[in-house]
């Protein structure tokens, strides 16, 4: 990899150009290494970032909830996730997502991965965890409606990858990196 | 699950809030069946929607493109991907970008899965293609500066995954996915 390649670009100005309750559009004059001269536009997003946990009810069990997606203007399957409030540490956001989305704690957190949904527009930062060791507590969420929670066999695993309505690719790659590290652990031991 | 979960809400209105040369951000009055009505907001993305392509330099190894990424204002690794133009096909856009960010074309193309970023704000979708059997031909692109293209071994693809430079949900969920099959194949053969 060169050096000048990664010499990143001058910001030679930067401005809000539209905002709304939850988004901020900012436009980016920027100066590359080469000399070339370009306006990109992002999204400003929430600066503490957001949480998604791949909760085990079992060994063999996920727990999935089912939520109306307004982007897509359709109910979709995905894991429970949710903005980290001020204050929070990511894993203490997991914690409250999962007691408000699926009414459990859990007694075990390990994170997966940290994960961005597209860098070239975005910067909010959503770090996958896997919950363990559950047990039943609810805390009061600001849903519209009650989220339906569906047990899901790990061994059904290849059928819920095949579906249409789980195609988050947050998701997608949080139930991959689970199998991936079950497979792992298993030829270990 | 039950049926009324499955009983989209109601759209009683909705209106473009603020817009900038990319993107629309729309508000949504909706009503759901159990008669609470919330406002949502949601972002009009390209209705062509995306495509992201895994390039097989052999069957050992990979292409990686190392590109500037202005949400995050840094130097990202990731596959090769773009927008569809108006009149293109997911597999014709495929076959342009591979050309024009990695200066390769495929002879192959196959379709992993459909994935959206974050349902919940977005409609667009992006088709995730593995590409195999590549020779070269290059298109020219629009980018401000020449792309890295990196090959990438398939047996390093962990350190790959444990790299924050790696960090795109809709590539680590690409490159799952064909680890995914490729230790499917292997396990049949």
């Amino acid at each position: 990899m060169s050096k000048s390649s990664l010499t990143l670009p001058k910001i030679l100005n930067k401005s809000i150009v539209a905002c709304s309750r939850f988004f901020q559009i900012e436009t980016l004059q920027l100066r590359f290494s080469n000399g070339e001269e370009r306006d990109f536009e992002r999204m400003k997003g929430s600066k503490q970032g957001a949480v998604l946990i791949v909760p085990f009810y079992d060994k063999d069990t996920l727990l999935l909830i089912r939520e109306y997606a307004a982007g897509t203007h359709s109910y979709e399957l995905g894991f429970p996730k949710g903005l980290i409030d001020p204050g929070e540490t990511p894993l203490e956001a997991a914690d409250r997502e999962l007691k408000e989305e699926v009414g459990f704690g859990a007694k075990e957190y390990s994170v997966l991965k940290k994960v961005v949904m597209a860098p070239s527009y975005f910067s909010s930062e959503m770090t996958l965890f896997v919950a363990n060791d559950l047990y039943p507590e609810r805390l009061p969420g600001d849903e519209p409606e009650p989220l339906e929670v569906i047990k899901w066999p790990l061994s059904k695993a290849d059928e819920l990858l095949a579906r249409d309505d789980f195609q988050e690719s947050r998701c997608i790659s949080a139930l991959l990196l689970v199998l991936k590290d079950l497979a792992q652990n298993n030829d270990i031991n």
